[in-house]
């Protein structure tokens, strides 16, 4: 028997065909290739009970578009996700707390995830509370679903499986990882219509370039994010919750 | 001779078999396939000239990874693109403005656009104002490559084009649209597990949904994403180019 990959991704859709789309190519591809992560993805519809398997109803109180039924998704969970299950069971919804780095860092090192693609216009809120669902936002954008989020987690969190990346791709001056912006990067040719290298990078003193790096690593977050630099928003209730 | 589709995708991308990918499913591949908008994926490589066909090469000044090449990249951009294009060159990379649902919007509306993948640990800096891309970041992650984070970008762009959704899907209570997050839903049954709907949303008062609703849009907002209701950020250098 070989060991079971360790990370392990289940995703709840309406459209399992989109998947693993993107991630069965390039390094999310070769790695999955290599047995360093799994992915399976599981179709909704196969939960529904009545005969037009339907999912969604209209919402109560109103108002446009459909919401997901609860009792499906719960039905759907607990297929791909029995109790005991270790993964966190992440909901990939505009109402969520934005993704982040550092979310995608303890994921990365953990068993997987649990991953539920609503339809956008809305999820049953009972399921969220009934199944321990953690509700995570992707960019402050509406989508048709919560796939494409799903598939950006993925990547985001399957470069950081040990094993995936080389030592050579696994730079620790990344964007995020230390609250700041990255560098600007330059490479050959020296001279692109007209325009050089900034002489510090060509100059071979290590401690310069070093401080000129930092230098506008720090001016691009205070002209483009100053939000990274400012202390932690006011008591968060999600924070609070779960950490 | 038919007429072109009102938005027009291009993705410059060394992984153009990652396209349409998801986006040839479900909403968008729909839209796809009637023609509502196109979508060319090419490929950055085939503008290389060297006989290793190499777009990358070290970072000048030394450190991790490889940095994508300027005078490729111009060269891929400039057969996509070329000069008097009216359509927006994007480039998703970490160090780019946060993507907005009012970008999305503008976006939408417009011509299509013209998508760079970089790669993540970095673009030759020269490209950016050589050729005028405004830099776009989806999420505060890092990927392995801007292919994900182009996804997501056109998928929520590709629901907005006219006559892409019908109009019992395209509802203003949008998460994002208003500034808040959007109020919880419910839909049938009725009793799940024991949790009811709340009682407000099955009285027929349409008013005093209205109310709880919105009550129920501004405490998630508050406890969530407090950012959302905060003024906005101190002069941002981008924005004062850009707009």
């Amino acid at each position: 028997m070989t060991a079971a990959p360790p990370f392990r991704a289940s995703v709840l859709t309406l459209y399992p065909e989109m998947f693993p789309g993107p991630l069965g190519h390039a390094l999310a591809g070769r790695a999955l290739g290599a047995g360093l992560w799994a992915l399976e993805a599981a179709q909704i519809r196969d939960f529904a009970r009545d005969r037009h398997r339907s999912v969604d109803d209209t919402p109560a109180g109103g108002g446009p578009g459909m919401v997901m039924r609860a009792d499906v998704l719960a039905r759907a969970i607990d297929a791909v996700s029995p109790a005991g299950d270790p993964r966190p069971r992440l909901l990939m919804t505009p109402r969520g707390r934005p993704l982040t780095q550092a979310r995608v860092r303890d994921l990365a090192a953990g068993p997987g995830a649990v991953i539920v693609c609503g339809r956008f216009e809305g999820v049953d809120e009972r399921i969220v509370a009934a199944r321990g669902l953690e509700e995570v936002c992707v960019g402050d954008v509406v989508l048709s679903g919560g796939e494409a989020a799903a598939l950006l987690l993925l990547d985001a969190c399957v470069r950081l499986i040990p094993g995936v990346m080389g030592k050579a791709e696994s730079g620790e001056d990344e964007s995020f990882s230390a609250g700041l912006l990255e560098y600007p990067q330059y490479t050959r040719p020296q001279d692109f219509e007209g325009l050089t290298i900034p002489q510090v990078l060509t100059s071979g003193d290590h401690a310069r370039i070093a401080r000129w790096r930092r230098a506008e690593a720090e001016a691009a977050t205070r002209a483009r994010r100053p939000d990274l630099l400012e202390p932690s928003p006011p008591c968060d209730k999600q924070a609070t919750e779960r950490e």
